[in-house]
């Protein structure tokens, strides 16, 4: 084995690509994040990264809540635009149709496949770069041309996935197999 | 606009697949999971969520340590498998050639194209099925095979991607764009 070392980075792959919502003096606002990541099933709990200095992270501690809309691939340049500007110079909320949920002051976008509704948790912060929120799904929402038997259908989503470090984006490729399935046939055979 | 609501569940698409690596009673073992992600840019931390009966927790907890492997598409069968078998049942750490970096109770996979050492940094409980773990990456390791310009190549890498829910395991496509950059195009333009 000659393994290289890389040093100390977040070499975590595949990452999701997410446009975080929350409103920004009274207007929706959208910001692009891949820091993010399911930590817990029930109640369903996700865990994101932003950095200190983002204006979503004091709207996001002053209405208690936020949404997290998963764009397809088909909306990789306006994603991308999302993560290139800030709320102070552009209006984002122009780039997309703005619906409303549960909540008053989180907005979500009609063009993602995917949006997931969330009341804060937590918001942590271990001295470095970012704020870490910790957030409770309360609803999520998705068109049933998205779904398969009631469930979202990774290949109607197409999510646009996320490449950290040589920052690429990357489309979702072949289904392979079923988890806690195809790992059956290696189970030590018991003894007739 | 006709949505459906989905109820309060973790729809992020997609999730990473990782193999968890501690030292139970002495011996490396390896758990499959998936609720996993980055959440700070530098120092580099990770979030991780574990279901509070497994195993791993208390040997985290205790060697204050743990790696991240992450397993390539060829490597589903085996990954798989460590998900549906305890460590009580089954000596996983013949599955795989470990090895050792910089701690003493870290075992990490060979076969795993990239595998990530981290110290631990917290412990939280939201009074969920999870514990949720923040680990910092201390270091990294890919063999050269796996890199391009000093950096992992998701390509060479081939990892294992996961979706919640339907429980299947996917590979990644192709490469659409490079972020930062394909936005670029939609910035309004500034007068002459």
């Amino acid at each position: 084995m000659n393994k290289t070392k890389l040093g100390a980075k977040t070499f975590l792959y595949p990452m999701p690509t997410v446009l975080l919502g929350s409103k920004i003096n009274g207007q929706p606002n959208f910001a692009t994040l891949a820091y993010c990541g399911v930590v817990q099933h029930q109640p369903p709990l996700i865990a994101f990264g932003s950095g200190k200095g983002h204006r979503s992270n004091e709207a996001i501690r002053k209405a208690k809540a936020f949404s997290l809309n998963l764009p397809s691939t088909a909306m990789m340049q306006v994603t991308d635009y999302c993560g290139l500007s800030s709320s102070a110079t552009s209006d984002k909320a122009k780039l997309f149709k703005v619906f409303y949920g549960v909540l008053e002051n989180v907005p979500m976008i009609e063009e993602c496949p995917l949006n997931l509704e969330c009341k804060l948790v937590a918001v942590l912060d271990f001295g470095g770069t970012n704020e870490i929120f910790v957030g409770e799904v309360i609803e999520s929402y998705a068109e049933e041309k998205y779904l398969s038997q009631g469930l979202p259908d990774m290949r109607k989503i197409d999510p646009l996935v996320f490449s950290m470090h040589d920052n690429h984006y990357w489309s979702i490729g072949k289904k392979l197999g079923d988890a806690w399935n195809v790992g059956k046939t290696l189970k030590p055979k018991r003894k007739g």
